[in-house]
């Protein structure tokens, strides 16, 4: 990836100075441990050219609660085969790579991972053409999950699968999440909630925002919440999945540079710490060329690529703390240990949730959408 | 302030980096372009021993609209006095030292300036003490509007005066900021309408949650709004502040380091993405001694400080783009120039206020607010 800045932390690792640890802290609120994992995960992820890196939140020990220990990933990843090679092909080969990195996460301990946003294809609707991208389009049981619930099962691991869904009955299509569960079984769904028009953004064209509202998922390992993509730039949408009773909220996404990365650690952060809860963001990675030229209609040139998917995946504790991006460049597995007794601790000591007055905005908002509304301003009389 | 950091701008200006341009791009989305002022300001501010600092976002020049600049300011100060001298004599130390600061951003060429939260008194809400804390506490029209109308007139600026009020009629206290035209006639008023119950900040002990709404005051240069303090940790509050029509949301606050310092930068810019507006977060500086000692129930030994506030204000643009924080150990006046039309122009682009669904909220959180409401919870069944 020659050309493409390999990140701040890249930089920051790089710079001499004075007080390194004291940066660190406010950046990232604390220094978190590094996790040690097995020389097995190790060798897998060096072996096959993709990060590892994990990090350990803690909580203060309870006396009527033992720690809730889960260890949580993300995983960005490339595409492999060039976007003009056969449908399935491009599928089956991401299969394989994605799932020799669930592998390494096993073996790295994790207890719920998550892919990337429409993590079996390349991410084409930046084009505006249907096929071939609409064929990668499955239903909630199709070949992905069928392809998961393996390795679901062999690793008593939970995976949050996003597909571009194709639905069983109308044949809508959807951009969805399947949750399997560490026995196998799908648990449910979700679809994102709130989709962008944004240059070469043109999701609408594909599919309509979610009508199955912000569905959280009961697993083995804690209570989960996933917020597909553009749905991190709606502060509503982070807080619902909380008032679900969301411990972790996933937060699976494709964006590139120019475009987003001033954003980028800013929303999911903000949303751990305004909810009290985890948040895991996960960026695909790399740059996708495709086979015929598109428009974002902003006067540049017609161009073949979307530009490039800034990986950078990271994952915030509830008291603010965050670990560092894993690589802008390359694939990465992100894991964090977490302690899920740190949200009720933050919670108790915050008091967002019991200062929050959501009767007041519920009515306040109800207000405001409705046409006509008149805004409260004061002039000088 | 020996033994206090000085922040994370002074430790990266002294670091040797490889790209140190690239790193403040990470950082804050653009290097904002800074703001040369007249010598007469430099001066005053040299001599006084304050920091004065100022940025320019800009925007694209568009045709039917001429740019909309206007310059906000933000001031951080210290008390001046001990905080056992007599009440009046402390409060007008303070307006002395920040008028002058006022006088320092209005050479700047400051339009709009806003004033830290409480800004003439010692936080002594820590202490939970009534006298002589609360006979700081004025009407909306007492001393200190008196004082500031006079600096309004004379440099034609809208002044932003957040004070401990005491209202006319029952006698209630509350946490109040007053806005005054640069005609010298007040406005209007806004109120706190979150407070904290965390530590140190026993503030609601004090006062009780605004009841006015989320008004948004029509000035000479732009629409703004104030959110007050803790009201920074609630998305919804910053909304409302935007949905009527705030061009500008100051946030005039009072934090101290190993609390909130992991969440500072996050929230106020993240209000400021979310909403496509600016946002201007200020915080006050220094270390202030009680003459009685406190408790946090915390188990921590009884005390006589609160911490140090960490200053590091800092201004937001829309496009998340933002300043470097000024000082975290010394007072300071941040200046920021800015085109009002980069919100629209944000707004335009990333198109939220398009894709919120804030019907859907306003039911949402209206059903989540009910006693009994049932979590939508999905179980593998």
């Amino acid at each position: 990836m020659s050309g493409v800045s390999e990140g701040l932390d890249v930089l920051l690792a790089k710079a001499s100075m004075q007080d390194h640890d004291q940066v660190l802290k406010y950046l990232y609120g604390k220094i978190l441990q590094k996790l040690k994992f097995p020389d097995e995960a190790n060798q897998l992820a060096e072996k096959e050219g993709f990060e590892l890196s994990g990090y350990k939140f803690e909580a203060t020990p309870e006396q009527l609660r033992r720690p809730r220990i889960v260890r949580v990933a993300g995983i960005q990843n490339q595409i492999v085969e060039a976007t003009d090679a056969p449908v399935a092909s491009q599928r089956d080969a991401i299969h394989q790579r994605v799932g020799t990195m669930i592998e390494a996460a096993a073996l790295a301990g994790a207890n719920i991972i998550c892919l990337q946003e429409a993590w079996t294809m390349p991410f084409a609707f930046c084009t505006r053409e249907r096929l071939p991208w609409t064929e990668f389009a499955e239903t909630v049981d199709g070949v992905t999950t069928q392809f998961l619930k393996k390795l679901a099962v062999k690793h008593g691991i939970v995976i949050v699968s996003p597909i571009l869904e194709r639905d069983d009955n109308d044949e809508v299509i959807w951009n969805t999440a399947v949750v399997i569960s560490h026995t196998g079984n799908v648990i449910g769904k979700t679809r994102k909630n709130h989709i962008p028009r944004v240059g070469d953004f043109n999701e609408s064209t594909y599919y309509m925002e979610s009508e199955i509202g912000h569905p959280v998922f009961e697993t083995a390992f804690g209570r989960i919440g996933i917020n597909i993509c553009y749905g991190r730039h709606h502060p509503q949408n982070w807080l619902m999945f909380a008032l679900n009773g969301a411990e972790i909220i996933f937060n699976p996404s494709a964006t590139v540079d120019g475009l987003s990365e001033a954003l980028w650690p800013i929303e999911a952060r903000n949303a751990a710490i305004a909810n009290h809860v985890f948040t895991v963001a996960i960026n695909r990675v790399g740059t996708e060329v495709f086979p015929n030229e598109f428009t974002s209609g902003n006067g540049k040139p017609a161009h073949r690529d979307f530009g490039h998917f800034y990986g950078s995946s990271y994952i915030t504790g509830p008291d603010g703390s965050r670990t560092p991006s894993i690589s802008r460049v390359k694939e990465g597995v992100i894991i964090g240990e977490l302690d899920l007794n740190l949200n009720r601790q933050t919670k108790d000591s915050w008091g967002f949730k019991m200062t929050q007055r959501l009767a007041l905005y519920g009515e306040k908002f109800t207000q405001a959408a409705k046409p006509g509304y008149k805004q409260q301003i004061i002039r000088e009389t």
